[in-house]
């Protein structure tokens, strides 16, 4: 564990956050609570909630939101604009559960999907672009659509 | 009425906004000429153009975009990377109409949704994440998909 | 060309960007290595990285990403949110293919969409709010839908 991004730059917020080593943060990131793996690379416009876990060897692209709950191993692509969800009937009122959400190592998450509370993916899964996940991804397969399906063919 | 937020945040821009109390607004925001009720709080890379109404006890997440024309009421939950649309032909040339968009209360805007103009969310409704709205929603409804229907079952 | 945008704003990142004359370009930007055309206004937590061209007379509206590998031409809109993509088979490890993305002369991406590489977008042709683009969309074609396809009717 290392005390901060091995790069610098602008417009960044960063609080109580675990680092591995070699970890780059670009500009205008709001971090807080969360670990990273070696490695990884978090763009610009991200936030990362306190208590998610990122692995080693990770890109999370821009403008991704990462909420408290997930778990993301190593070697795992998170597309831009990728959003997380954990709570199943979200309210402002009232109590609700939090949902955990698992992605396995090598994963892709394309850019523009919503990845619901409570599901699974899978090692070297590929979520397509703007997909809805609503339910588990077996390893290595593809999902696509809105909900998010097997890829036919 | 009172003259900001009710915290401290670095990186973010304020202009001609009335507050209620007690409201909170994070970092990496950009907030022009709207109203926002008591008690709100409006999450990390949140851009609310002038025009629009919040109402109280609302929670604006991550991401979001609320334009010009949108008026939402009390108790309402605006997920991550939601965002409205105001115009039904959008072009960078020539006239276009403003639509109006109504939230009621206590309805819940799931993650990444994208909710179009002229729509109306009737009170405690349910938009699932990632739909895409494209008429009414009655009151108590739970839409899902793109475009959003009503949820089976 | 000139040397900057037209105004100024705090809190922006701009490197190696080529500017037509009176561009406008918004807080929380992050613009590096691209072209953008005369008159052209580029929204609040907008990236455009580096190769990206943009025409003039363009509203690229807020929270939308541009990848290496686009070309814009003159008098598009680009809703907010808008994601383009430019590898088919994202990973961390290994190689990857840039697929060029083309979006034509007065063309209008809808908010939220996503534009997958490889594509051509035609003139005038409007991609609906929402929508997943996963092939060419000929001359003012109308698509929606996750995948988009033509407007029936």
């Amino acid at each position: 564990m290392v005390d901060g991004p091995v790069n610098d730059a602008p417009y960044r917020l960063i609080e109580e956050v675990t680092f591995g080593e070699n970890v780059v943060v670009f500009s205008f990131t709001n971090l807080y609570g969360c670990e990273i793996g070696d490695n990884t690379r978090i763009g610009p416009f991200v936030e990362i909630q306190r208590g998610a876990r990122i692995g080693a060897n990770c890109k999370i692209q821009s403008h991704a939101f990462i909420c408290s709950g997930v778990e993301i191993e190593d070697e795992v692509f998170v597309g831009h604009g990728v959003v997380f969800v954990n709570d199943k009937y979200p309210r402002v009122d009232g109590d609700w559960e939090q949902l955990p959400i698992a992605v396995e190592r090598g994963a892709s998450l394309g850019s523009g999907a919503v990845i619901l509370g409570g599901v699974r993916i899978g090692p070297r899964a590929l979520v397509g672009a703007g997909a809805v996940v609503v339910r588990d991804v077996g390893s290595g397969e593809t999902v696509v659509g809105n909900p998010a399906r097997p890829l036919e063919g």
